[in-house]
């Protein structure tokens, strides 16, 4: 992995990884289960009491700020008989979370405090059923989850992205608009996607005149990331419809900093792109071998976001088109991946990264496996 | 089972038994088809040759009121090549039921009588394809098929539930209205739900107006049924939008029958609910582990419906709402128990019903498993 | 087979053969991608570029004519990363087909003449990715494809029926009008309604009054196809709505030929069905094993087309009727076959092609076994 080595062994994986749903659930249960995953953003529950409730890799998760403003993570299930606690969507919590059906109710550190006539049976201790808890933590103004057994600290899975990205001063930002997108593909043929721009001048044609599309400089994979820069063409300053920086340069960042874009798929499920005076992340929700669910925050600075003459509708609308782009030919992707005829192909040099991560999912998959491609 | 003794060791079931189709299709064929099940009313089909069709626990079947007045069931098969013999919901047949592809003929007690061209075969004869029929009884008004191997006689089934509701003269009421549902649920979970009050005062402001919530007063369970009675709150007569009685109270009842309503889940399909002056009955069909059917029906005496002032939407309008909400907490229930993160809870001495039910139909399907709770 | 002993050994087949999943599969693989199978019609795609995409028995392909003027055929799979060649339905190619994603670039045979990027990468060579090919052969108008290895050629499979069908001048034909149709039952059961009028009289009056039912004269059934001819009632002349016919006889025909319909079912997806004066076929593409989409082609004599008062809509009129009575009771059946209760039942002498078809589909998928009726 990571080297520079290249010859036509390097191809793409066998089909049954984009479509056995056996091969889905490991991936489920060793990676997305197994790592931190992004869930959410903390501005989204910025007060004591606010909860939302967020769907990831098949659990349905309640994510509340307590009176101590820190946000916990709860399974959405109620100790009692197993219905689900909070309906829809989110909203606020006066101190505590009540299930709907017997009334059993939870304080927001997750501990039972009432459970109608439970007292009468004999045994029964309110401390035995708090709701199951998940790990929790927050970087950049992200919230993280880690649904598995006593995860190590986000921090040893960022391992040195936090202070890469200190410049941009990601936990400063303020969401202005959420895009969702419903993808008929694989999870991993969206980070495959990210991950080459080999496809921008056939694809893209609006990105092509931003970047050019050899020009990524990138950084050595890792285990837990992959990613690198592309400067602009002469006359560009960020992307957007014109390619014209409505807005200042985020106040961090250097001259170098400010000439490119980073463009970062930070396993399993978080696409990071960096821009002068602006940032997109992309939260990959794995429905099913062959859906996906993406979210797109469009992240602006607060002071910025004050101006009278505030704009971002270039910015959204610029990345709007170019994702539905990506997503289209993803799905077609898929398509041909699934069909009877598909065999392995050769990755080319440009798509280095893209076998890195296959590498990685697969070797986490399958630890016994080196390379299955 | 039913014993008095209550400690935290009874709790509610794994979630496989509400989610897996293995276990479903196991309680299809020892429950639903080994037990008479309640499939229509009497009265839908009033006349010689009047039939209907109706799909239980995964069997199309044909119920036809023969000359001789008595009810039958087949499966909805014909015997030549195997096309449904009945289209639609029901009709009139006159005489006979001929299937519409090829014309073969059967009379209403499911004799072959008519087949072209089939007396050209060597050794074919009509006695040998006769519908498959399938056991029909009633009781009650109601229409109950056993479509296993050689049945006891339903009254076996039912043992002392007729002489208990003789009072109600159920055979003597009429079907005024039926509502359906389409619920999102496991059939044990509308079992269960109906099978206590512990969440009256939190779902149910309306019906709990009318009775107090811990006021049941239940029998000894059985292998056949579980139930028992509530009394009304003061100055409530019947469960109606305003807890007033607009019909006089059904002939048979003694003081003690006037002033309650009695509510019975009769395993496994029939819940019946006896008012002073009407009765409701919701018939339970499982579709699927995660779906159920409802149909409920409100009953009414004929003198009643005969009076110019006759009403009954106080009633159904009462029950139709708190039917909803009954279903839609039920819904909730089962989207936690279908969680990874769900685990059994326990059983307050409010719900001994449902354990004593759980047991019941875990009885049923591993009869090798005492309690696997 | 063939045998023209008839007893009531002769049953129907058993109900998983029509809802397996895993027979299904194994019906595509033995009987689908082993034989040569219709998909297209050549005028179609009539000149050098024009191509089309179809998918049978799970396979996406491309047919596309070449400068040579031969259609080919391959899968819709790019051999870099899988992606499907050709979006949508059909088009134009200018010399070339092009992936969309990366821009591989292949000649009209199939090779692959540009990969952006790939000579970088050590021993990759361009010959040695070409389009996956599927064999292509053309016969009366009609393209057949054979997706498995190696296969004899079309005329081997084909037999006697090119000279059989000479008079008709298939390949002199143009297609005037297409219907397609999406029934949920099985493909089999699509065959066996072809095969037998014993349920014109019940199912079809109009056709009922152009041929009698009994009339069929049929041709000994091969491990090729099954069929025969039928005679007109008094006064008919074609199948039309009113039996008139208005256009002139097909050239080739002879006396005898002139005053019948043939009905042929070319194993396993062609009904051809040739009148007088217009020939219908209807293509049998199946989906799953409850449903199959027919696409149904009313041909007509290109002499007959240039005339003024050329008419076609009382023979697509009363063929269309005709159809969907046929594809709404082979629904019913499938249900109905569906069903626990179904038994395999007894064919008459009049459905002695239906055993045959029944024999012939049991002995390509389980070899082993001769008769599993």
């Amino acid at each position: 992995m990571g080297t520079t080595a290249r010859d036509e062994r390097r191809q793409t994986l066998p089909g049954h990884v984009y479509t056995d749903p056996a091969w889905f659930d490991a991936e489920m249960a060793r990676v997305f289960r197994a790592m931190w995953v992004v869930v959410a953003r903390g501005d989204e529950i910025a007060a004591p009491g606010d909860f939302l409730v967020r769907e990831i890799a098949g659990d349905s998760l309640i994510l509340v700020r307590g009176q101590d403003g820190r946000v916990r993570a709860f399974h959405n299930v109620c100790r009692h008989r197993g219905t689900r606690l909070c309906l829809g969507e989110g909203g606020h919590a006066a101190g505590s979370l009540q299930c709907p059906y017997h009334a059993w109710t939870y304080d927001l550190t997750g501990r039972l405090i009432g459970a109608p006539h439970m007292d009468e049976v004999e045994g029964f201790r309110r401390d035995d059923h708090p709701l199951h808890p998940v790990a929790c933590e927050t970087w950049g103004g992200l919230l993280f989850v880690h649904t598995g057994r006593d995860p190590a600290p986000l921090a040893s899975q960022l391992g040195g992205l936090p202070a890469r990205f200190a410049p941009w001063g990601l936990e400063d930002l303020r969401l202005v608009r959420r895009e969702t997108y419903h993808v008929k593909a694989n999870w991993k043929l969206i980070v495959q996607n990210y991950n080459e721009c080999l496809h921008c001048p056939v694809i893209h044609p609006m990105l092509n005149r931003m970047h050019h599309y050899l020009g990524a400089e990138n950084v050595p994979t890792t285990g837990t990331y992959c990613g690198g820069a592309m400067g602009f063409r002469e006359g560009v300053e960020t992307l957007s419809t014109d390619g014209r920086r409505r807005r200042a340069y985020l106040p961090g960042l250097r001259a170098a900093e400010r000439a490119r874009v980073d463009y970062f798929a930070i396993y399993p499920n978080l696409l990071l792109t960096l821009h002068p005076d602006y940032v997109m992340t992309v939260t990959i929700r794995p429905r099913s071998p062959l859906e996906t669910d993406l979210v797109a925050d469009f992240l602006f600075h607060p002071e910025e976001i004050a101006k009278p003459d505030f704009v971002f509708e270039d910015a959204v609308a610029f990345w709007d088109g170019t994702n539905r782009e990506d997503w289209a030919i993803s799905e077609q992707s898929q398509l041909g991946i699934a069909s009877r005829a598909y065999t392995p192909g050769p990755y080319s040099a440009r798509e280095a990264q893209l076998w890195e991560f296959d590498q990685w999912v697969v070797g986490k998959v399958d630890r016994s496996t080196d390379d299955i491609s």
